[in-house]
């Protein structure tokens, strides 16, 4: 993308209405308008034009970027350190260490101690239902108080990094990515996506990329399908948004047991693991009780169940019956590939190495998504900035 | 605070006597004079009001502030790195694993191996006594010398960020908070201030911000009131720094065994744990020979000796007997709350909500306070570059 | 130096042929030309000159390096950070945890994962032979097969912080040091170095500074002079090198058992202690079988034979040996010094003691060496950018 180009992308996303995200937080995809979600992914092809033209987009001459990881995290802790660098925020990690999970006072209490020069606070915060979302708005009106108080200059806002029912900058980057592969968001329309459990040897994963997808790709005319084995249902509040969004839309939402029925004829398919949802209220509840024994059994049951659904893979047969034969198969990363990073996996290696660009390109949307939402909650006239860095062209690198 | 105003307080900053604060280290508050105390807190609430009007105040284009912590600490770590990040510097922790102490030659050479770009560094050194200052000088002591000897290209200044004398970026910035809530550092003078012990159930904190208040508040002409359980002593090289002080400021310091009389007609109330010195130098003695049974023994004897004096505590019945009943409670953050962080504690949960606003204030000036030390220690004419950025004008955030 | 100075080194600089350096990794000395290793000192130089003339350099307004330490660093790590603090990238370590030696296609992934802004990337793997070096290929070419593919923007390029072979930085630094001691390269011509083996009570120290020594500095015309104990061989293809440089350069290359003969009329000693090749080999495929029994008695076995070679100390005595007495004690640090940091160490106290000023100013070098490396391998027109930073002359501090 040339300088034009991205002065045309400028004048497009200055028609759209997102004024509501200045000073604001990311929490969940479906409390942004359409317009925010097409601001957000706008700012983020911007960020990057302007990036490849090596044009400084450091609208941020001090301030600091807190990441709270309450999770181990390799690639969300690179994108938001790369999101906050290309921006000039300097990260700064809060480690409260795994095992204390903190409430009510005395997370306002730390909140605020750590932000007087905070302009974004990152979460990840996926492991327990109910608590990590809840968290992250603890943390906000936190900041919020402590801002009208006086306390802090400026109002943090918060990008959600993943919690326990949303992960909006890795699904906001597949789209993103999905936008780009296919020429246009308008070409997303009447796209079939699988959006797929797959078998894994490991216990407890996240439920946000599943939920995160159908609340999110429902959006744009799509024909999503959500299918897992019995057992393996997302939260009820999470399927009812992708249906609402289907209806608005003008796609479909379609929830199914048959990994067979999703994948036939789809344009893209994105098959991964995930524990039930029920399961992990289950833990939830266990850990509050402080039952370790309860959780061990509860581990290994789990385990088991997992087991007895092995045929949930993404094998070569399967994916000759994808539209055309060539489906775009897309993982958030790492994945469980069989035969390499464990015996019987999400997917066969065959497949995944075919992939392996394009999912790497998947991933490397999210440092600009997660840009775009620090970008559009700080700055006043966002649409205006931009001009004037694309004006000032200061380079990035001599 | 408006730009009219920024410009008054240089004007005002202008006038003082702060040129020793140039390339020089802060140890203790009373190793400085009254002109360099006034000009900290000068230059604190300057840069706090430049960066109100989003005006830039990075005055380093590259260069390390390097942090040493030989204690946990979130709240220090999280002023260091901010204060630094508002001046243009970027934090390096050296993590030097907290069993190993090093002594001499080996303190010298990481000194000089870590400060190659090294502007400025931070340490807090808190536990022994006798101990943390001296390592601070010994830090210092190395950088200048590698400087001399051409190891080093600039010479890092050092900021105590805690020792076991005393903890000057807490003191100072409790002072400014006092100076700014009673409209100015003329208003202090008269004021009782009753800077009390309180139990709180562990065991062994330091004596850092007691000394350091009777230390710094006694110079400005108030009425400091020492109060603490016999047997809890701090050291007596500061009661003199305190009497001193008192006589000079024409205040006075009083010391007692009653937390009644000291919170008398209090117009601030500080109430807050501490070790006995005694027994903190014990402690050391029995580090220093590796006797580990005889540790146990003194923080078992130390934490049943705490018990008894469990009515020391900030119960809303004595806020009634401060000055009109309404005494300003500050904290040094983070308390023992009865009934909230443990059953019996420092304080009563309602006094500590009440006053929980202006606590956070109070510790907001910490960043700002560590910024000024830093810049009153590099930078040649610190009026002269504070004018020049008020009219360069360059925004902190686009 | 001042600015005349640094103007005529660019002049200087820009004589050189170093285009390909360009977009290129820096591995090992014995694989770039000439010219280039000029360059490289030629650029720290320069760099180090502009610091102390207070000239920014930071030629990257946003940007990412990235650190990967297989092996605890202090030295290393605050030298990466300061040289890419220098140039305007803000570093962003890559945590693996030490057990996890990632091979292949993890190797790819993670590579890119972490590198979307990634403008270099530094590695320390030294503690396997064959693995190290093997290791930064891997993790370069999958970078650029990243960039070539359009996931990465940029090709970061690759610093070798210390691999099983070479020790660049290190080396580089040492030879800078030499340099500017004996003023000027043309100095360290007839020079005899001892490149000698020292007895330390600790086990499995890497190779790579023994090898870079003789790898880099047998090409200045120095009479390099390599000794240690039988059983201490290095490695067979770095011997090679050095009596390839040793013609090419008209020096000498010598080898023996002897750190008397080493000593003799030398104008510089470099005594320090290594692993035997073999039993590093050994270690490896120890460990590959997983076989830590074995591990263990290697390691009783290897400290049983280093204590037979005791008397290989660097003495008061031995220095007398050297010429004129007064040969330049060098060391990479820490030393295990006797007395002091060990009972029997590598080094009398005394002579230690005698050369720690030069000794930190040959570590001084090493972050403009890695910023020099990273300088060369980014700016298109480095002798250019060079210029018109001097011109410019924007502060580095206010």
């Amino acid at each position: 993308m040339d300088k034009c180009g991205i002065r045309e992308m400028i004048k497009d996303l200055a028609r759209l209405d997102y004024k509501n995200m200045f000073a604001n937080d990311f929490f969940l995809t479906w409390e942004k308008s359409d317009d925010e979600i097409a601001a957000t992914f706008a700012v983020a092809d911007i960020l990057r034009g302007l990036r490849e033209q090596n044009i400084s987009t450091k609208v941020f001459d001090s301030g600091l970027g807190i990441s709270i990881f309450r999770d181990n995290s390799t690639r969300t802790r690179f994108s938001f350190s790369s999101a906050c660098n290309l921006l000039g925020l300097e990260v700064q990690d809060l480690d409260e260490g795994k095992s204390q999970i903190a409430h009510g006072e005395t997370v306002r209490e730390t909140a605020n101690m750590v932000s007087f020069m905070a302009d974004v606070i990152g979460i990840r915060d996926d492991m327990f239902i109910g608590k990590g979302n809840a968290y992250m708005h603890e943390v906000s009106e936190s900041v919020q108080q402590g801002h009208a108080e006086g306390v802090l200059e400026q109002r943090p806002t918060l990008v959600n990094l993943q919690c326990d029912i949303d992960h909006p900058t890795q699904t906001m980057a597949d789209t993103l990515h999905l936008i780009n592969h296919f020429g246009g968001v308008e070409n997303l329309r009447g796209r079939k996506i699988a959006m797929t459990w797959a078998y894994s040897p490991s216990y407890g994963k996240p439920l946000s990329v599943p939920q995160g997808v159908i609340g999110l790709m429902t959006r744009f005319g799509m024909e999503v399908h959500l299918a897992h084995p019995e057992g393996y249902e997302v939260m009820p509040e999470v399927l009812e948004v992708a249906e609402r969004n289907a209806v608005e839309s003008g796609g479909s939402f379609v929830q199914s047991n048959s990994m067979e029925d999703a994948f036939a004829d789809a344009d893209i398919v994105y098959p991964k693991s995930w524990a039930p949802f029920a399961a992990m209220q289950e833990r939830t509840d266990l850990y509050g009780q402080g039952d370790w024994d309860g959780i061990d059994a509860l581990e290994k049951k789990l385990l088991e169940q997992n087991k007895s659904h092995m045929d949930w893979e993404c094998t070569e047969k399967l994916m000759q019956t994808t539209y055309n034969g060539s489906g775009l198969y897309m993982h958030c990363l790492p994945a469980d590939i069989s035969g390499v990073s464990c015996e019987h996996g999400e997917v066969e290696a065959s497949v995944f190495d075919r992939y392996r660009v394009p999912q790497y390109k998947q991933a490397s949307y999210k440092p600009y998504i997660i840009a775009a939402m620090i970008f559009l909650s700080k700055m006043k006239s966002p649409a205006d900035t931009l001009y004037r860095l694309l004006e000032e062209e200061k380079p990035r690198m001599r």
